[in-house]
């Protein structure tokens, strides 16, 4: 096994803060308890629990009790979907989300139309955006729910979630926004939204725990029942040691937030202008502008099928990147990229980098120098039926 | 806050044992991929995953592709009994648990129940056992699912699961079986079980991760939907530090069973003896013999209603104890203790005690000294109305 190198894959995951791994440690060995215990050990797990809730929902500007820990994002959007649907039926069973949203928001709405919901999924624009007029155009007297997420896994597009948490403000229908891109690296203001999913491994903390911010009064049916924890929305011993890691990650995030911001769209602006400057066949997915900082989704005429192939070579350098999501990588072709246009060759792969806290301007400047050779080892669209060497 | 002290509540939870915490270091900091990654940091996790899951699945007897990680025990539980519901609801709607299953396995029957389907709750006889006569009466044409627990959480009896296989195996039903409280403590054949539940926070792993073993060939809906991981039975990228130190956990309990199975059950032994000669209110809660070996599960006479008093009381003296599972610390009445047949004032609390790898026998000692005492302190049922002191 090669040694690892270069990380631009932060989207997919992130190295756990040292700060945050020495914040969880004690809740292993020290204060274990249950925090449903009665006992010291459970006061005291109880106490850590409940300072790590309102730190969250400080920073968050929510309200304590208005925060689930969750097991992560997955989780988090399976339970808001599916917890809506299920207890709102009684109003409606229509649902909408965008073609862009991330597997585990596609999934359960596929599984939630089995069981007799109707889903609309958006389409959006060649950067990635859905149409606000659309949306307001698609919500109907049965709509319980509209889940468009705050920025784009793949292509790193910002939807505009304060104009579509308005819209569904004025036609009383819930709005979900997954935000597990954003959260951390973009402000996010929770005025007009009801739900939103946020985790800790995209954000330097632990994977394994996440959280569902649920608006006070929100009607939402409990999806793992059990003992009743988490105010009897989320039944689980909950996790400790992975909560206090995720909120101390999500505090040093925060602290960060616009510095952050800054040095990595700097950094993703560098990227883009040299690669498009450098190889005559790349071109930018998703947007220039409306784009998560840390997000860059190249594509190159003739090379999208193999984009493993040069994901393969990069990583040789030592470079690790991606070809879409994470979640995704053994697929054949990307449902984003597909809705913003691209045609199935094109939608078979791109390069995704996402940076993060630990990379650096050389590292970039690295990659820019090795890329051009990588994508020149790699085959174009018409060699597809050769053997890969 | 006062110094914790003697920790006697181990089916809540556990101290991380410090081996566990050393093994799940490096995926913090250094192996931090998302095993879903083609680039060498994704082979590493992978790589780390997969080891995990055949090292788990030698020390259970399955094989790798049986055993799917979860969030825990609840997680683990909900998904046996309602992904087996949906998958199979065509042959069937009628479910067989006991009546002193966990609360997650009889919150997601009564939750089963309004979405259709029937169950029908087995008695337990004077010492939590089920009948199997009476399970094989049960047993209908429309029957998909048995569950019944290994071992009981609160009064620590052990079911004939071996027996209870048989019996679901010639009526061509499934079982599963919950063996949070019994997996790592003591052996479990697996021969005719098709779905069980194991954790890692009550055997010294961390908490927030769990696992569910899937015989080869049973029919089981996804409960979680995303990116397909985990061979598509559930979604969210793996929680790999917390796995890597739940098998490690798993390792060292099997590895150590038999000897420390002994050495607990002589503790337990010396408790139930002590506390019963000595203690002229004293009863025994569950089997002398049928028991977990780390639990004890006591009553006193005309004390049941204060159990929340001594409890506190022992706390005072430095000892953590339960008054039933923790997951319901804070609810009237154990529906384990009323299904053994004690009546309502009774059913309102007991001591139990459940021992540990930590644990000492002068702990043991310590507590069988200061526990008259403690309970000398207590109000008597006929005192409920008065203030507490």
């Amino acid at each position: 096994m090669a040694k690892a190198g270069i990380y631009f894959d932060n989207a997919a995951s992130t190295r756990v803060d040292p700060r945050v791994v020495a914040a969880m440690l004690p809740y292993f060995e020290e204060f274990y308890g249950n925090a449903s215990s009665l006992h010291i050990f459970g006061e005291q797990a109880r106490e850590a629990l409940e300072n790590s809730r309102q730190k969250l929902a400080a920073l968050l500007g929510a309200k304590a009790e208005e925060l689930v820990f969750t097991s992560g994002g997955t989780e988090s959007n399976n339970f808001a979907l599916k917890g809506i649907a299920y207890a709102n039926r009684g109003q409606g069973r229509h649902l909408i989300v965008s073609q862009i949203e991330h597997d585990c928001i596609l999934e359960s709405c596929r599984w939630l139309a089995k069981e007799g919901f109707e889903i609309t999924y958006l389409p959006v624009d060649g950067e990635g955006l859905i149409d606000l007029q659309s949306l307001a155009n698609s919500i109907r007297k049965d709509t319980i729910l509209v889940s468009i997420m705050h920025a784009n896994n793949e292509i790193g597009t910002i939807e505009p979630i304060e104009e579509i948490g308005k819209i569904c403000r004025d036609h009383q229908v819930y709005f979900h926004t997954d935000a597990c891109q954003s959260f951390g690296k973009i402000p996010i203001d929770l005025k007009d939204i009801d739900l939103m999913t946020i985790n800790s491994h995209k954000i330097y903390g632990p994977k394994g725990v996440g959280a569902l911010f649920i608006r006070e009064g929100v009607k939402i049916a409990p999806w793992q029942h059990g003992g009743g924890h988490e105010g009897g929305r989320r039944s689980s011993t909950e996790n400790l040691p992975g909560i206090v890691g995720f909120v101390k990650a999500a505090e040093l995030c925060l602290e960060e937030i616009e510095k952050e911001r800054k040095r990595l769209a700097a950094l993703r602006d560098r990227v883009i202008a040299q690669a498009l400057a450098n190889m005559e066949t790349a071109y930018l997915n998703g947007p220039r502008e409306k784009r998560l900082p840390n997000n860059v989704n190249l594509g190159f005429h003739g090379r999208e099928a193999d984009a493993v192939g040069l994901l393969l070579k990069l990583n040789d350098f030592g470079i690790a990147v991606s070809t879409g999501s994470a979640c995704s990588s053994n697929r054949k072709s990307s449902h984003v990229l597909k809705a913003i246009g691209l045609n199935p060759i094109e939608s078979l792969g791109a390069l995704r980098i996402t940076l993060g806290r630990f990379n650096t301007e050389e590292e970039v400047d690295y990659f820019l120098e090795v890329l051009p050779q990588a994508l020149g080892s790699t085959r174009s669209v018409w060699s597809r039926g050769e053997k890969n060497g």
